[in-house]
């Protein structure tokens, strides 16, 4: 059906731009986060607490990918912070031309941290770049500690794997230590950050590592 | 870039193969049920007891779709049950070709329901018919209660919500009416199920369906 040369070109098309705003991003010193995860698992909570905890010490702005609704532009706006929405109308994943277009839209000065959240979902994002420093993937502990082994691009490429809801443990069958042993199989570099936005638990370790990524952009 | 007309000709040829396999059903009087859903949102868990609990009743078979691993498949053939394993090596959705070619695996000798457990991905498996009689989609309460509002086009389509992990309830903020609100807003006739495969609470309801959709069939 020639869908491989195909997904080829779109997927070059797309490095292009890409790189474009990753030489964009050094040039203005901007730390941009790709945060991706399947549906609810937590990517909004967690730009919700960061945004709060850490506006005194950055100047940070969102841009949110989703299918439809503006609801987490909204949540994130609510802390303060500049958020744009871009709705995909059903695609699965953000690409690095949508990300340039919504950047016309924020103000860049003087801005440290920039989120990218991602469409809700474990594979399709995994292959587009959007210009960032790092990808940040968040697991869920209601997911399954199989999930690294059964999706294993997303954690092969991710800086930081970050396992969300941990008040759950108690209520469900997953094993951390498996989840994250196989998670350091796929990358030995990654850094493992469990912790619940709910009780705030862990969030301090994730906190600590968005200063260092800070302090090493620059 | 010439994406969408592209997107359209492997959508049609989907279809195609799809239109023959559902004729290709009907022929042989099996109901064949497309599982859909994000990762971890109990597919496999569904499978199993359903498999297990029903096995005097029905003759089953499933084929599995993850982009890596056999473990689904190995879980479900655990109860006995006929079980074929499609690797998709990190595509996001099962396609009626590889359902096709699945087939040629299975012992389909009065056969009288297949389940095909497609990737967890609550995106691009929505698009992509394989000749299923019925779409049936899996949310769990730990997902929150915006997903239908927000992954609109999954809901529309199935016959059946499943509203998995209920006994998760009263450890997160899921507000099941507004959930089931809103996927009837998306389809008036969609037959919602909250149960849990964990406590086996709510599992009843779903095999009355099952039983009333193998009964239609004929």
């Amino acid at each position: 059906m020639g869908e491989i040369p195909v997904v080829r070109n779109i997927l070059e098309a797309n490095d292009r731009i890409a790189e474009e705003l990753k030489q964009f991003f050094k040039e203005k010193n901007i730390l941009c986060l790709n945060l991706m995860s399947s549906p609810g698992s937590g990517k909004t909570s967690l730009l919700e607490k960061t945004l709060a905890d850490l506006k005194g010490e950055f100047k940070m702005a969102v841009i949110e990918g989703d299918l439809q609704t503006d609801n987490d532009a909204r949540r994130v706006a609510a802390t303060g912070a500049q958020a744009v929405q871009i709705n995909t109308e059903g695609g699965c994943h953000l690409n690095s031309s949508q990300v340039k277009e919504a950047l016309s839209l924020i103000d860049l000065e003087g801005l440290d941290i920039l989120f990218v959240e991602n469409v809700g979902n474990l594979v399709c994002p995994a292959e587009f770049n959007v210009g960032e420093d790092h990808k940040i993937t968040l697991l869920t502990v209601t997911e399954g500690d199989d999930k690294p082994e059964k999706y294993p691009l997303m954690f092969h490429i991710s800086s930081v794997m970050i396992l969300n809801k941990i008040d759950l443990l108690p209520y469900v069958d997953f094993d951390l230590e498996k989840a994250q042993q196989h998670a350091r199989k796929l990358n030995a570099d990654i850094a493992l950050f469990p912790l619940s936005c709910r009780t705030r638990e862990g969030l301090e370790n994730w906190y600590d590592w968005l200063r260092k990524a800070r302090e090493e952009k620059k």
